[in-house]
C-alpha cells in the first residue's frame, strides 16, 4: 500500500488563515453580518478547501459506485439482490431519483461497477472498475482481501483527480448495492467506536423481525472479523463493500486534489468515515450533505461531530442527498461572489 | 371590506381526495417506498393544491414588498430607516441577496413600494403601490387604518392573481423594511398568541439592551392598541405593516388562484398568520420555507404547527428563504414527474 500511504501524506490542512479576510469579505455583503447563516459557512468551508478567498464553482459531478454484498444471503434486505443491477440500468437509462437530482442540481452523474455480481453485459454509459463480482459474506469471514480494498480505493482516488483535472469543482458519492446498509453500520460499529443497536437501521425497509436479525448478522460479523481488524484499512476489508472502500478513496482524492466533496448519506459516511480514519484531515474537505432518516445515521453525525446541510427524512442513497445539496452550496458560492458590497451599493451599515 | 369577504369565501379546501393516487404514484417510482422523505410529501402536496394528480411546474415568482415603520423611531432596530429605500434600489440594482437566490432558483423578482417613506424618485423596474410613506408609530397608537390596511391585501391579492393569469405556478414572499420584526412580533402576540418575550427576536443585530428596549415597546404597542384589535383585520392594521398586509393579501390570492405559495421567514410568516386567522383553509396552500434564526420563529412555528424545510440558520428575509425552498420544491415535482416506475425500468418490486 505504498502509494496509498502516499497519497495520504499529500493531503495538506486546510488553510485556515484565509478565514479572516474570508469572513470580512462576507460581512461586507448587503446585509446584517452572519444573517445568511450556513451559507455563510458553507461559502468559507469552500474558500478554505480551495484555498482561495476567490471561489470558482466549475463542474459538479456525482460518482455512483455499485457493488454487491455477500451478507445479503443472510436476508438482510427488504429487496432482492437482482435489484442492484437492475438499478445501475436504470441509472443508465436516466430513470433514478439520483439521475433526476443530479440533472436539478446541474451535476453529471457517473455510474461505476466497482463489484456488481451481475456481469452487466450491454450496458452502455458503465464505467466498469469491477474488482470482483460482490463481497464474501462478513457474517463468516472478511469481506475482501486487502489487495481487493486497496484497490477499491485506488479507483476512487483516480476517479477523483480525473475529475480534478477536467474541471470538477465540487464532487459528490452516491452508492447502489442491495444489502450496503449492513456493512456500513459494521464499520460504524468497529470505526465510530459504538454499539451495533445505535448504528442500525431498517434499510430499504426491513420488519421489526428483520431488524433483530440484521443486527445479529453485525454482531457475528464483528466476532468472526475482530482478529481482521486491527487498523482502518484491515477494517474496511473485514467488514466493508467495494462501493465503499471506492468512496473512501474518493474522498482521500479529492482532498488531496483540494476539491470539495459532499458527502451523501449513511452508507457514503461510512466510507467517508474510513477516509477520515486513514487520515483525520480529509475530514476539513468534506460537506455533509443531510442527515439520513436511516436510524443510525443521526449516531454517526453526533460521535463524528458533523452537521448536516439538510434534513429532509431521505434514505434512498445513490447520491441523491448529495446532489440536493449541491445546490445549496451552489447558492452558497453565489451569494459570496456575486453579491453587491455597502460600498458599492451605497447601503447605510450598522449603526 | 366587501370584496375581501368575497375573496375569502372563495378559497376552496385542497382536494385531498386526490392523496391516495398521488402517494400510489410515488411508491410506484423507482426507490424504497417512502425513502425520499419530504420530497415525496412536498410533491403530494403541490398536486392536492394545484388539484391534480400530475403536477406542471411553471413561472417562479417572489414578491419582495417594502415598507417604513413609525415604530423605528423608537430605536428598536439596528440600522437606520435609510436603509430600505437604500435596500430596495440594490434589489433594483441585482445586488442584493435575494436577487443572487431567486437567480439561483429561476424564479422571477418584483419589488414593489408598499409603504417606503422616501419617495423613491428614479428607481426603474420598481412596482409602484404605496399605500402610504410608512405605517404610524404602534407604540403610540394604530399603524394605519383599516381601509389602508385592506388596500395593502387587496395589492398583494391583485399581484398573486396577476401572476397565476401570467403562468406562475410557485409563488414567493419577501419583503423590506427596517424595524419590520417588531410588528412582526406584535401580531404574533397577538394572534397566536403568545407571550412578547417568547416571540422577540434580535432581528438585524440589535445587543441586549436593545432586545429589552424592543420588548418593552411590543408591549406598549399591544396595550395602547388593545381596544383596537378586535379581529384579525383590526389587529393586523393596528399592530402590522403595510408589507406584512400585502403578504397576507398574496396569500390570500394565492389560495384562491389555488397556486402554491413559499412563505419567506419570520416577518413573511406574521402576514401569513394573518392570512390564516381571516381564512384557515389558507394554510394547507403553504410550504414554510425555513426555520429562521430569529428567535421568535421557532416558536411559531411550534404554536401554529407548520413543519419547515430548511433550517440553514438564515434570517435575513428579502424573499432569501422562500428562493431556496422553492429548489427543493422543484426537486420535488421532477423526482414525481421524471422517475421511471418499477414496471417500466423492470426493477424487482420489495419481497
Amino acid at each position: 500500500m505504498k502509494s496509498l500511504n502516499q497519497l495520504i501524506e499529500s493531503i495538506q490542512p486546510i488553510n485556515r488563515l484565509l478565514e479572516p479576510a474570508i469572513r470580512a469579505h462576507l460581512d461586507q455583503l448587503t446585509k446584517p453580518p452572519k444573517s445568511l447563516g450556513r451559507l455563510e459557512d458553507l461559502a468559507t468551508q469552500y474558500c478554505l478547501i480551495t484555498d482561495t478567498s476567490k471561489p470558482n464553482l466549475g463542474g459538479k459531478k456525482i460518482f455512483t459506485f455499485a457493488g454487491d454484498h455477500g451478507v445479503a444471503k443472510e436476508g438482510v434486505s427488504a429487496y432482492p439482490q437482482e435489484v442492484t443491477p437492475q438499478m445501475v440500468r436504470n441509472m443508465l437509462a436516466g430513470g433514478a431519483a439520483v439521475n433526476v437530482l443530479a440533472g436539478h442540481a446541474g451535476a453529471e452523474l457517473a455510474v461505476i461497477d466497482i463489484g456488481v455480481a451481475d456481469p452487466l453485459i450491454d450496458a452502455p454509459g458503465l464505467i466498469r472498475r469491477k474488482i470482483k463480482p460482490g463481497t464474501d459474506n462478513i457474517a463468516t469471514g472478511p469481506a475482501m482481501s486487502l489487495e481487493e480494498a486497496g484497490q477499491a480505493i485506488e479507483t476512487g482516488i483516480e476517479l477523483a483527480f480525473s475529475a480534478a483535472e477536467n474541471g470538477v469543482t465540487l464532487i459528490g458519492t452516491g452508492e447502489m448495492g442491495i444489502a450496503n446498509t449492513t456493512p456500513s453500520s459494521a464499520l460504524f460499529a468497529a470505526l465510530l467506536p459504538c454499539p451495533v443497536e445505535d448504528i442500525t437501521g431498517r434499510g430499504t425497509g426491513i420488519n421489526d423481525a428483520g431488524l433483530i436479525k440484521k443486527v445479529e448478522v453485525i454482531k457475528r460479523a464483528l466476532k468472526v472479523n475482530q482478529d481482521n481488524c486491527t487498523n482502518p484499512l484491515s477494517t474496511l476489508a473485514a467488514l466493508g463493500g467495494l462501493e465503499i472502500a471506492a468512496i473512501c478513496g474518493l474522498c482521500l482524492g479529492a482532498a488531496s486534489a483540494r476539491v470539495p466533496l459532499v458527502v451523501d448519506g449513511f452508507i457514503s459516511s461510512a466510507g467517508a468515515l474510513v477516509a477520515c480514519r486513514l487520515c483525520p484531515q480529509v475530514k476539513d474537505y468534506l460537506f455533509f450533505s443531510h442527515l439520513s432518516e436511516e436510524a443510525g445515521h443521526a449516531t454517526f453525525l453526533r460521535i463524528f461531530k458533523a452537521e448536516p446541510i439538510l434534513d429532509l427524512r431521505m434514505c434512498l442513497g445513490e447520491g441523491t442527498g448529495a446532489a440536493l445539496a449541491m445546490t445549496v452550496i451552489e447558492a452558497a458560492i453565489k451569494i459570496y461572489n456575486e453579491m453587491a458590497t455597502f460600498s458599492s451599493a451605497s447601503v447605510s451599515e450598522k449603526a
